[in-house]
């Protein structure tokens, strides 16, 4: 999940850098044939979703399987950027499952007509994703209830990964749910939480190393300067010969500046969810912690020339690590494409995540409120849908989630998601891990010697955890 | 639900005896709009539920609400035939809610067109059902998560009111679920168990009196007896003077004595549903203990003439208990009428539950074996939709119901249904109540002299329980 709702970024940097990383890890790729609306019987169209599948580590039939809840995006780019799945699996010798989420890579129930109207993606929710899931898990244990599934997810598939759980308890012996932000929703978390959590990021850096604090406050600034800039010729041409913007991208209408905005909006938000302690490639080729990188360019920056000068500097850690990009292109990210199609989708339908920004001195966004009627009206007149606002708290119960067991929620103190995510529970059987040095769902990635002591500790708890119910699992008899 | 998933006779006695019974109770129908389908977006119509309402038992508005998940027929008649939730009302100070299932009663999505095609009767399924409780219950706790909840339901209703408290249970402190063959689903339960513990119960008659074995034996005689009679013209003659069969109904045909076949096995489920300890109209008119008095004329039986005698004797009981009824329909009750279309559809997309007769010595029907393959053959036939055999083993998992909690099953041995009933578990928050001397759901109804202790008993302990969720409730912090 992308800032906002946006994944468009994460996965066109999924996708050049894809055949780089999957290499790494070997599965067969499966198909599994599923009802398209597992609730009614309106529609009895079916159509195969895929799945990825490695038995090498498993003792025997009965062993474990641990099954990724998959998100938005193409399942291969979570299989290669979820080493501890595959760590686990070794230590557990368990079955490696990976199974694509309905509408995203090669799982298109129309193919190329999936996203035309809501005939076609209407199909496409959470409920009948997990639907697909459970469908695909009782074909894999043949119906029966003789060896443990657990469910794995990160960010959007976290919350899978916890709601399977909930919803399908008989099918899964315990979830992990990384960064998942099940109380995003309405009336549950502040609107402005996530604006907040980057802004203090971006205020401490790394172990607040106060350093750089005045990276926000020059963020915070740089809004006005931008605009001003934008009203006055001198301006324009300071900003476009600044960015290197591509061709046709130079910003000449306030709409220009709108869509950088927009860009730069995400920019924060997804070097901060992939502010990792070593160079890497979630989001886009990245150095180690990027937002420190980001900041060092600004932490002085005194006039405004400067200001434009110091971001364009600090753009570059973001859109040009590998020095070998052009130019800057803040508009193609949200020209939609069949990859990330999906996830706009959702958040026009369900997944309704109220964000907004105070404009306050601990909020370095521009002051934005949260309409839920703007909202549902701009999803209408995209999709001709309007979101159902209530929808997710009815069917997951919000914070009441006192008859959930077996399910770890994790998060990063380092990520703007963990403020929507459960941080507090009085439920004994559900499991809080935090991660002060961590970014978004950095625990479901592959180790790495640069890991914080906190990470590789929070893997260490994970590990025993699911160790017990798988355990427990086969210990107990079913009635 | 009626024997081999028909609900004809017993809504058609329900729409006759409605009047009489209702004024026994007071509510307001209260009507909420629902959309269509919980779970796509393809199809975003959305239409009015009923339900009813009273409240002038409750203190405030944080008192409990007793909620009846509403089953296969009109609302209405389920307020009427289940007193014990009006006595739970007055003694736990609680709001009365009944609602109405979709597509029974006056909650018909499409009118009059509601059962027309898959396009419009798609959409009645379990799932969508228990959504639509979910967002009543939401809309009558505005949306607060403060005040206790508590579902009950007898036969499917029962059902309905376990599944809603496993998958909704932020929505639903317990659930009462009477008589609600959960485990009525493929590989869970023989498919012969309905006919055997019928034959049972027709030879055993009442606390065991051994004075009418006879009577599931002539029973299990009659089919041939009657079978043969149909293929001589004095036979025939002898099966339609004695029956008084309705104009036109007269046996001719092999299909006829098919039919007839079918209403007399209806008849016997029925009788033994009903087998209540006083006189009541739940399926239709009925004398106290029904079966006793069905098979007072089966006791002794000697030739094939007395036999076809006794038969028309016996089932009078039946179909003439007030002597005011001229002739025996066994027809008109298989003639699809509004308000029973919709359980014979719901047995065929999700409610597959499988029955049978071995024909042996413990069973008095005739041998019928299951094939899912023919029994989705006719209902493709019929509604051109095939069923799906194991949807609500993968949805509700069958016999693993270890992290159900806060549920009631109450089952009475004499009801055919107790087969596929839950009557044990390992889960320590599950409770079981077994009625000896209970018919089908006889704990949901008023309480009355006549009970047997065992029923009342049931009735008390079942109170306490509930009682203890609702103080729970109220004690309990959210997170």
């Amino acid at each position: 999940m992308g800032g906002n709702g946006k994944l468009s970024i994460i996965l066109i940097a999924f996708f050049a850098i894809f055949v780089s990383i999957s290499s790494a890890y070997h599965y067969e790729t499966k198909e599994i044939e599923v009802p398209l609306d597992h609730f009614s019987y309106a529609n009895n169209a079916t159509f195969k979703l895929r799945y990825l599948y490695n038995a090498t580590f498993a003792k025997n039939h009965l062993s474990p399987i641990l099954f990724y809840t998959g998100n938005e995006g193409d399942i291969e780019l979570f299989a290669a950027n979820t080493g501890f799945q595959w760590e686990l699996a070794s230590s557990l010798q368990a079955v490696v499952v990976f199974a694509e989420h309905r509408y995203y890579g090669k799982s298109l129930p129309f193919g190329n007509d999936s996203f035309k109207s809501a005939t076609q993606f209407g199909y496409l929710t959470a409920e009948q994703a997990l639907a697909d899931f459970a469908f695909l898990i009782d074909e894999l244990t043949d119906g029966e209830n003789n060896r443990p599934v657990i469910a794995l997810g990160g960010s959007y598939g976290g919350m899978l990964a916890a709601w399977i759980r909930m919803k399908y308890p008989h099918k899964v012996a315990g979830a992990l749910a990384a960064s998942a932000p099940i109380w995003q929703f309405t009336n549950l978390t502040k609107c402005n939480i996530f604006s907040k959590i980057l802004t203090s990021v971006y205020a401490t850096g790394i172990n607040n190393d106060q350093s750089n604090r005045n990276c926000s406050i020059n963020i915070k600034k740089s809004w006005e300067v931008f605009e001003s800039y934008s009203k006055t010729d001198k301006g324009k041409a300071t900003l476009n010969n600044a960015f290197h913007f591509c061709k046709g991208m130079e910003i000449t209408k306030p709409e220009d500046l709108q869509k950088f905005f927009e860009y730069l909006e995400d920019v924060y938000g997804n070097l901060a969810m992939a502010n990792y302690p070593y160079d890497n490639t979630f989001l886009s080729p990245l150095p180690a912690y990027p937002v420190a990188q980001f900041c060092m360019y600004l932490k002085t920056a005194v006039d405004n020339d400067d200001l434009v000068k110091s971001m364009q500097q600090a753009l570059n850690v973001y859109y040009n690590f590998t020095g070998k990009t052009k130019c800057l292109d803040y508009k193609s990210a949200y020209e939609p494409s069949m990859g990330d199609a999906g996830w706009d989708i959702q958040t026009c339908n369900e997944m309704v995540m109220p964000m907004c920004s105070s404009g306050g001195d601990d909020d370095m966004f521009r002051k934005k409120d949260w309409s839920f009627k703007e909202y549902s009206d701009k999803c209408f007149a995209k999709y001709q849908v309007r979101p159902r606002e209530r929808e997710m708290l009815i069917r997951y119960g919000g914070f009441n989630i006192e008859t959930a067991s077996n399910i770890i929620f994790s998060n990063g103190l380092l990520d703007p998601w963990s403020g929507g995510g459960v941080m507090r529970t009085s439920n004994k059987k559900v499991y809080i891990i935090i991660i002060p040095e961590g970014a978004h769902h950095i625990d479901l990635r592959a180790s790495n010697p640069k890991d914080p002591r906190s990470v590789s500790e929070a893997r260490t708890i994970e590990e025993n955890i699911i160790k017990s119910w798988i355990q427990n699992f086969y210990q107990r008899t079913v009635y």
